[in-house]
């Protein structure tokens, strides 16, 4: 199976970081024979087109649908239902439409009903990324040894289903399926809220008119700026997701505050056996990841000056 | 003055990951002519002798001290008074006694009153570590263009004052002078609360009984994974930091729990403005800290796989 492509058309809507990244794994793992690509920004369809990793651009959705044998949706979120909406009347029967987003109830909401009767909507998440942006931050290695989680409907077609997970597979992914809604709620917790968090205490420390932004910045080496790195990611993707996964975002981050409150009560009170033990127990997590093959082992990520 | 060493005896109180790298940085950079070291564990002097890093090991406080030009207390800043009680009667008069504590207005509390007459006491904040702990954990580059703040006392021998700087550039730091109560107020926000919103948000995970704890692991690279590097640092070094700067972290995590709850509001209400200004603003922090040579512009941190 490895021999030949598994899909022969690829229609990218959206080519950002991700987008991009598809297209050029997709490429280096023969996964699609020929790729087309759309963006909302004609910018972005210029660049691409110096970059040189779509065979065809276009400014239309429809002209990029059509024919196409897998379409995925590479936007922000929030831009799915039109996307969708848009793409409806060109899309070849049989087809296969997916995505890309970080939510995945609101994605079936939003999409779902534009999708036409012999189309095979199955949605799907790549857990990877940086904090970069556009077509330039793209590179065919982002998806190598990460999970792609893929929610499909209870009657999903298995063939279609089966092709779109051999896609990621060609990408460097390992797939998972999962219930749309249990994703929403692993995600809130391995992701969503983790960079809520960062994105707040950077605006926190941004705002703390005692500690100038130059001192915030000198001395960011003591863990700060190890937050910066993902409150520096795209700002709508980052807006349409939150909006669009509200509930689990709001149910975890409930259980965080109280976490947060009786860590404070500790510190009021001095209980350091509190402290002491929720920080014992937290480096075992570090362990697991890094043993998953999910983070690097070497020390401050190995981005520091190396060990003699 | 690079040509002859600093101090001509130093002494470490502590030797593991901050105090070994003090060693072997001040060797690299002929910052001492000796080094003498003392640790409160024999498993850990034993391992030290295998690593060589010392001149001499010591299992008494006095044992190290006597007849040092420079003290540095490596250990976690709760252990200093009973530190500073032991050196005491061992310390030479002119000595320079200092530290490597992330707070400092408790160690002028703890040690300050046992530093006898005749001995400057200056203590030192090293911008700088890794997550990891113990003697093998040390390098000689940990402090490479990070900073270490100094906060001497209004009274401070300017020689001794001058003398201890010069150490610490020797070891690759820039160095800045602060007050106190200041560098307690700026390492709460560049340090502790985000080391405890990360150890926070780790545990909540950990707690999480709908999200099972591989499912933690395996979809981590979303950016959690970011915040389980620091919240495998030292349990006891940073029971220590919070129970010793209680008054500045307990005011920055008020304000950092305020803005949090705006956030939420934010996300109840559907308010993407209040999401998307945030989000927008915080990536300018980031690009400060790239710019001030304080954190690597490589996506991800550089540790993924390589874009081709």
């Amino acid at each position: 199976m490895s021999g030949e492509p598994v899909f022969d058309k690829l229609a990218l809507l959206g080519i950002g970081l991700i987008g991009s990244s598809v297209a050029r794994a997709a490429r280096r793992g023969n996964a699609a024979a020929t790729i087309a690509a759309y963006d909302s920004s004609k910018d972005v369809l210029a660049r691409a087109a110096a970059l040189g990793f779509a065979d065809s651009l276009h400014e239309d959705v429809a002209g990029a649908v059509r024919g196409a044998d897998l379409v995925i949706m590479a936007a922000p979120v929030g831009a799915y239902g039109e996307l969708a909406k848009a793409m409806a009347p060109a899309l070849k029967p049989g087809a296969v439409v997916s995505d890309v987003g970080s939510v995945k109830s609101a994605v079936l909401r939003d999409a779902g009903p534009h999708i036409p009767p012999g189309v095979h909507f199955i949605p799907a998440h790549p857990i990877s990324g940086t904090e970069q942006s556009g077509p330039e931050a793209g590179f065919a290695e982002l998806f190598d040894n990460r999970w792609c989680i893929v929610t499909p409907p209870q009657d999903a077609d298995a063939d279609a289903l089966e092709r779109l997970k051999e896609f990621w597979r060609r990408l460097g992914s390992q797939v998972e399926a999962m219930d749309p809604h249990h994703h929403d709620l692993v995600l809130a917790i391995t992701s969503h809220v983790p960079h809520l968090i960062a994105y707040n205490i950077v605006g926190t420390a941004d705002d703390l008119s005692s500690v100038t932004k130059s001192e915030v910045i000198k001395y960011s080496a003591g863990g700060f700026r190890d937050f910066t790195r993902i409150a520096a990611s795209d700002p709508t993707m980052w807006r349409d997701v939150f909006l669009n996964n509200k509930e689990a975002v709001l149910e975890v981050l409930g259980r965080f505050s109280e976490d947060l409150s009786a860590l404070q009560r500790a510190i009021r009170w001095g209980d350091g056996d509190a402290l002491f033990n929720l920080f014992t127990r937290t480096r075992a997590i570090r362990r697991g990841i890094i043993d998953a093959g999910q983070d690097s082992a070497a020390p401050n990520f190995g981005r520091d000056p190396k060990k003699s």
